[in-house]
């Protein structure tokens, strides 16, 4: 049995609610059940938390060391500023996957830049919400 | 019956209490009060939210959506480094009217970019505590 | 009885003929009588001067002080890049306000730097015309 | 008929009599002469201003507009500088082609900046006195 | 049946020969034939191309057109430099997912930048020769 | 009776868990046991506040004033990154000594720049643990 | 009888065939047909070459050398990157003239640098296919 | 007899009556009248030109060449943007001395570079109103 | 016992004889007695050199190297601009602490940077006179 | 008998046939045949190969691995450019020697930057094709 | 009897023997003499300092203070890199005017700046050795 | 007789005594000898110099102009800063070749650039102590 945390920063709360043109009209948690669906079959255990606050992000990166396989990671507009999420990727030792459902690499400049790549296990962008489940199956494969 | 929303963000509940002989000796609270009186005979009515906490003015911005006709935002520090606030911003269909007390422009250089601006209806700034009436009349005239 | 000029740069004559679908078609002189007419009552007194000549504005600017209670000036495109204006606002002893139709921080990077505005009483911005307006009344209340 | 017309901005005035072994002897009024016997034939009338005032460039632009089938600019100086002068530009629908006797990318860093070019219908540069005869042409064919 | 192409660029020949202790001892072309197996039974065929010239790749890209379902693209150095396998990704219909080895944020500065990221369907990295299955399962999942 | 806070930043609850070969198997909480220990003697009583919440620690620093004489902060990762924490420093009239137990300017890049040393008594970094015991050794020399 | 070879870098063979709304459906072949009977009867014969491959420009422009009496250069997306190429037209006697379908100016801002232009006898940019009549052009007036 | 003209650029003419405390109450006008009489016994006649709009101070720089034997410049805000007028001083044959009432390096970050310096016979600033002085006396001695 | 040396960079000697609001009217030579006395009592022995020439200053550390058990360094300016002395301190075995009297940070911007700080076993910054202090403490707590 | 493989980069095909003056009438071959015979008496045989191509100077690097003792490369404008050839450079075992003819510090600023020289056993330039020479002998001595 | 110190930093003790043609034959020395003679008859005695090294120019200064009534500086190439003479400058009291042969905002860019400047009573610079004799004469009008 | 003066910086009296896994146990002064026998034979006679004071490194410049025939100069860490230096290898009629013992393009950004290079006749870098030779060869071969 694996067990995979998903973590989502701030906003990503508004998933679904917001641009249903891209997203459909599910809300993430719409489509967490699928995920969980197609790789609970797998042998694997979802866990998810959202938080809009920075810190919690910290602590729930934190208190995941040790009781997750892997953690999938998308910490939205945190991505691009903060360096106290990236030092908490980098100390603890469950390995951590970013995602983004857009490129960020093709938006604003100020989104280029992510201080938590050079701390994760890897980095998967722009697939929309399919993202999620490659950073899933960045465990498995 | 207009519903306005003040969202003040980090040392803003300090206002007031230092550098009186800038703002006077009457709180931010105090001058909340007087505004209130001035607009409520024009059929306005003023929320108001203060948080030191980034993600709690995100949380904040995310719940007025749809329950109020505008927000008077003046996110501090936040203001020129928080991606994640601007994105709340863009997220809402409430507009959002920037607010600063002095000028961001007139101040040290890493305060001359706001983060904010390029999602809000529009931006107020250098007039003092009266930066937060003209935020209020920009809904109204 | 206060009186308060109106200060219109480079471009700005063009106001109400260009993008018609934003401004609607009246011409900025027929804002301008609107606004008048609105604040006349309060016992104000608008002046209006526009030029496309850098050093006309200057010159405007410097005969206006005693004369008037306060400026609201657009400098339009030399906002970004007139060091001469700004240095004409911050010689006089009367008070003024920057103001500019769109936000100059939602726009080309080069818009997003004001010389004037460390020099001005306050900035006002993204409202469209009524930024003028609110500009006016930044004097009143 | 097709009209024309040539906008010289500050120190063009000075063609011709300054650098002689590049330019040759004859002003720019001389080369206007035969450019105009030139195109005359091909039924293009050509106007001609000049001025050293960015402002007054302006002006020109605008009142071009509507009378003019196109409009060669040479701005000189402000090329580099004037965010006035690019706004005039995009604000009038008769097309304007940005025209350089020298290549401004050959010469000092700051003028390797165009603010017009994004503007402009299309940009000639670095062909001497024949960059503004390549500029008329490229109305014709 | 789906089709889609790997494209290697500058010295990708060389995986498997280097730094042994990460990759291992078997060159890419091993790896590609485990890919080939492995995907080969849910109905893709993988076609595969590598060169060190920069040019060539974009004939292949441009040749891919049409003629493949997508394309796998880990164009090495090229990446960080050229502009003109970036327009040639932008211009082909097949959709282009970006893959790296290792994570571009976490090495040098000057490999920091993608100039390709915007032009793709997405982008994976960091996750060894697994970001090359990464990608072809984008295309499946 | 002197009164002293320690206020630590993101992931500083880490310390002692992480990196044992450099600071040793004990945990913050025992360093600070054996300095209370030290300075208690000296009339010193040191309090402790640890926040992973950018917002929490300005709420720390707020509450603090008038209550300690002074404030030990090691602001971890929000020291290069928090306008809104060196507002709060700058906003209260207990002095502030900032501490690093690393070298920040030895590092990366982006851990070069402290927001918060202007608004500091002082700054002391690069000593491991021992920073703090200088920092309070500044309040008492 | 003139010579005259135009020069065709990465990504041009495709002209024609994408964005159809702007250039027709024709091919760049089918424009150099017109091109080649209007320019013929003026005694003129065009040469064309293009490639994909950077070196291959390189090539061209040397070996052209001697052999025609003008170049027209388009080299795409080397445009803003290559040395390379920069040093062939710098070093070869046959003057260049660098052409651009649209004005690099107006695009992206890696775009706004050509490090060919200081080697050029002159920059032509932004008139759609017609730059490069532009470009044979001033050969021949 | 030595003729030297002296040109003061935008807010000049409010010399003298701003800022008293440094420069006294007299205006330009008083000094000009006290370096005439200094000068004029060595036999040097001194012109003078004022105005806040860029294109006149180089209508006037044009004017004075082959007139006067040199001019002290003085082009205020224009000295740190102006192009134009930096193109003028070089297509005179007249040397022109550029001066500063107070020194540019020691002010504003904006106002260190100035444009005019390489095209100008020599640079004197930082002496107050004796810069003047200092710029004659360079033609003389 | 042990043996620390104070090398003092340019200027410090008059430390003590400028800003005597600041640091009191005694000399360097005065602090530096009641220092000695201090810690003398803890078997501590003080060296002292200063110089105003850089390369003293490397001298001084090279032969301190082995007889000294730490090294208090102000370099005063040549902290922002010496490599060599980085050089130096890099090169010997004896730790050296880096002090300043005031927090570089908080100064102009060239002073924010230190060469030194990298190469130093510490930082200590702003605590006036008492850095020095601090500085000697740290070899000894 | 050891071998060394000189490798020239683009446009150094034209060496002896421009800049005569400089250089000399003799062509790169001809200096390569002196050079053979200087050092054939010892014992090296020099291997030589020239592309214009990027990617075959890469395949050439790559192919000369193991069976040279040492590769004197002058990439030329790639020098400047390209990640791919220091990539190469960085994969192969047999120690390469980057030489330039001028000293690429001492010309425009885009070539001040040597992307191969990290990756390099060492660098020589500035003394002509003297260079070469002092590159083949770091091989012997 | 007024007493001004001339002090010439690095290389200036070549000024007269290099490039004859610029200066002249005679030395700085020779230079000198004519100053001492030209001046001294209006009570001005001028001492002269000059060396390679720039902690002896800061020993000069500071020794200087309060001896000589005005100190005139050309600090050579130190004038853009020595925050230590800069600080120097700013530490005594008696006035500092600061000279250069040559325009330094007219050479290489390096030497656009100086750090002087800001702690100087004024700059003079690029009329050749008559620089010094401004320099004097601002102490004497 | 051929006459060279090596000439070595700051720190470089250090060399052989520290980092001996790299150079060898012997110090410079050993390695000189050798280098002294091996050239001594073909005619060449070496001087050597070496100081940590910037300023006595521009005196052994300007005193061995006519007397050596060569100097080969290791600037060490004034490589990256000293204008002075690079001012009088600029002002001496010997050619002055640069030597390093590492790549200063392999090391730390800020000793990227070398203020000397565009002065000196030519640079060699990386070969360790080899590089003295090679400087040595360069004036020989």
């Amino acid at each position: 049995m694996m067990k995979i945390l998903i973590v989502n920063g701030p906003n990503l709360n508004l998933l679904g609610k917001r641009e249903p043109a891209i997203y459909g009209n599910g809300s993430f948690e719409d489509y967490l059940e699928t995920l969980r669906r197609d790789v609970g079959a797998r042998g694997v255990e979802l866990g998810y938390f959202q938080s809009n606050v920075e810190g919690e992000l910290i602590d729930a990166i934190q208190q995941a060391d040790g009781l997750y396989d892997g953690i999938v990671l998308n910490a939205g507009g945190y991505t691009h500023t903060s360096v106290a999420i990236a030092d908490a990727v980098g100390a603890v030792e469950t390995p951590v996957v970013e995602v983004h459902v857009s490129s960020i690499l093709a938006r604003e400049e100020f989104r280029h830049v992510s201080l938590l790549a050079p701390k994760c296990a890897g980095s998967i962008m722009g697939f929309g919400l399919k993202s999620y489940r490659l950073g899933v199956e960045s465990f498995l494969i």
